[in-house]
């Protein structure tokens, strides 16, 4: 490593500001808003050797035109994985890199539906998920979503109005594994019934997995819905942006071989080639060198700090104030309030302490008012000093005087 | 630079194979066919280099999300280039990161056209590019082109046939400089004639300029048509895809600034950021830091070698078989044949010799027999050579005992 490497390595943060990055925080404000891993987690070192490995070993091939369904050794390792984590067989063929969760999203709104089309989400879910969907003239349609995730009963009544209004059904969008804002992680059985019902129905079912490897219990997950439908109906994304980084727009989807090509056979793929392949192959190196794994294991560590910071500064101060489950994994703890109390109020006073939080309606239809915590973008001790402003600040006897400013 | 680095530059070709790239040409041919830049014009030093400048001074700024419409870095470069070029003014405003033609292509397609609608393009275009197109449900209609580029005249007529039955069309699709794959470059007062013919039906013309920088003559260029359009109703595509490399997927497009506002507002910008903001920032050092300007010397000097050798030997040894006008940039020579020779006959007797090729009529109404010699591809003696058994091979007195095989 060169001295000009260990000077960048030392300047994390250095052009942290909207010339380069798609948001920055208001001065001093703890952010707990955003979806984003801190600058701190985003391993800069780790991904320049990667390129420079890939570089070397790949030479011109890395610059060329990649392989359509994306280059073979990253497709190997990711379904080396997949097939660990669910037991069940994966190989190449089921994989298509993409540019991450966003244009996949893109790309089965466009591929798998038309402009028109219903597509089923949960009541609450992933805001700009929503809005890629709907900028290509897809209808949304909110489906009941309990403690245990999308409630089958629910879909399948609404797959049923939905044909019965002769409309067409695009797909079902689920987020099963530690969901975006709710942080829920659905159960095995569930997501066998929610697999019925699609498949009764005959809907493809959209899988966004983006926080499966994120799991902070050590517990072993369900495994995914991709593998339980064995392929048949189901369509999981999965992405690096949680995980290494979003800034490499990098992801990869996993389905039927048949769909598979069938995607890659579209004007994209066959024009430009693999979506991001010189990234994709710097990746594949620490994939199938065993860098990643290594890497997530500290993420996880990281992360379930900060979680365990947050949730225990939560119960300490404010158990009273509203009701949240710890959350398994991923990056989000979701807190529900009791009626009287409006988000806008919730947020004006978590502001006026310096802190930022997400609104729950910004999801879709909260059924009261909740607040998202995202405990991936501020270090453990802003969690606490967050959760302790956060509890005084919206205790409902405590006066203006009685805040803390930061 | 590393022993591990050196090894690396020295073995470019070593995992060039579909595993990884998208096509490899089949062993001991001469492959004139694809529009891509051979393996050692491919810059792997200067793009590992890139990636270690930009990780260190942006540090994990370059991991995180970009900011929507592209790092400003970029922004601001490619800005000043466009305003040198064109000498209109031009300010990062204007433009919009994008992964390349591909993703721009249907970019454009998904948010400036809904399906069902018509996209007029030259009766001859990019392939692939009318493939990301008809994939959205866009109907194309064929224009003629003469010599000079896209008919005005038969612009308009096209146009007013299109509003008498009632269609809405999209926008008018030009690629203006070195056509692909005709390797016209249209003139000033064409590009104002079809500027004038557009805002008189009030269409958007999207310009397709993916080999603008690589005249290799010296002379000046004439400006785009955005620039000549003031950036009223009409957006440029622009990409590394030919200058550096493909596999990158980076490029950008230029517009009025409302235009571009308006496409980094859509889900799949909000959601993701910048398209592919790692590599968009380490592309950004090579723009910035004066590299890129070298490289572009470099490689034009390269094909300006390539396309002389090619055309010198066909002048030497095809020029009573077949019509051609020497490409003043870019990566093609068409060559148009008199009647009574099939692309088909033409391609095996090529094959027969060990040269690929292109039909024309892949690339829509060719109105005779014609095929397009890509000399990006292949080597200055490779080129000679190819030109030469072509001569032979497509010499109608030969008999197959002539026919020298490689």
């Amino acid at each position: 490593m060169t001295a000009a490497h260990r000077a960048g390595a030392l300047s994390h943060t250095r052009r942290w500001d909207t010339t380069v990055v798609q948001a920055v925080s208001r001065p001093g404000v703890l952010d707990l808003g955003p979806g984003y891993l801190e600058p701190e987690l985003l391993p800069v070192d780790l991904v320049r050797d990667a390129y420079a490995t890939a570089l070397a070993e790949f030479g011109a091939a890395a610059l060329s035109y990649g392989a359509d369904q994306g280059n073979e050794v990253l497709r190997v390792g990711l379904a080396a994985r997949e097939a660990a984590a669910s037991g069940y067989p994966c190989g190449p063929e089921h994989v298509l890199v993409t540019a991450g969760t966003s244009q996949a999203l893109h790309l089965v709104g466009t591929a798998m539906a038309a402009p028109g089309d219903t597509v089923l989400v949960d009541r609450l879910s992933y805001d700009f998920g929503r809005r890629v969907l709907t900028d290509h003239g897809l209808r949304l349609r909110e489906v009941r979503l309990d403690e245990g995730g999308m409630d089958p009963r629910a879909l399948h009544d609404a797959l049923t109005a939905e044909r019965v209004a002769g409309r067409h059904v695009g797909f079902v969008l689920l987020n099963p594994t530690f969901h975006n804002p709710t942080g829920t992680l659905v159960g095995i059985d569930r997501r066998r019934e929610l697999l019925a019902v699609a498949a009764l129905h005959g809907v493809l079912v959209v899988e966004d997995d983006a926080y499966a490897e994120l799991g902070l219990d050590g517990t072993d997950l369900p495994p995914s819905l991709v593998s339980l439908a064995e392929y048949d109906g189901v369509i999981r994304l999965g992405t690096f942006a949680k995980t290494i980084g979003p800034g490499l727009r990098l992801g990869w989807l996993v389905a039927h071989p048949a769909v598979v090509s069938g995607l890659a056979r579209r004007g994209t793929f066959v024009s430009g080639g693999c979506v991001n392949h010189t990234t994709s192959l710097a990746i594949a190196t620490l994939v199938r060198d065993g860098h990643y794994d290594q890497r997530l294991d500290w993420l996880r560590s990281c992360l379930r700090e900060r979680r365990d910071a947050l949730v225990n500064a939560l119960r300490a101060g404010a158990d009273d104030l509203a009701e949240f489950t710890t959350p398994g994994g991923g990056f989000f703890l979701w807190l529900r309030f009791p009626p009287g109390r409006t988000e806008d109020e919730l947020l004006a006073a978590a502001a006026s302490v310096g802190v930022n939080a997400a609104a729950g309606s910004r999801f879709g239809t909260a059924g009261g008012s909740a607040i998202r915590l995202a405990y991936s973008f501020t270090p453990p001790g802003g969690l606490a000093e967050a959760a302790a402003r956060l509890a005084a600040a919206w205790r409902p006897a405590a006066g203006p005087g009685q805040r803390r400013h930061p």
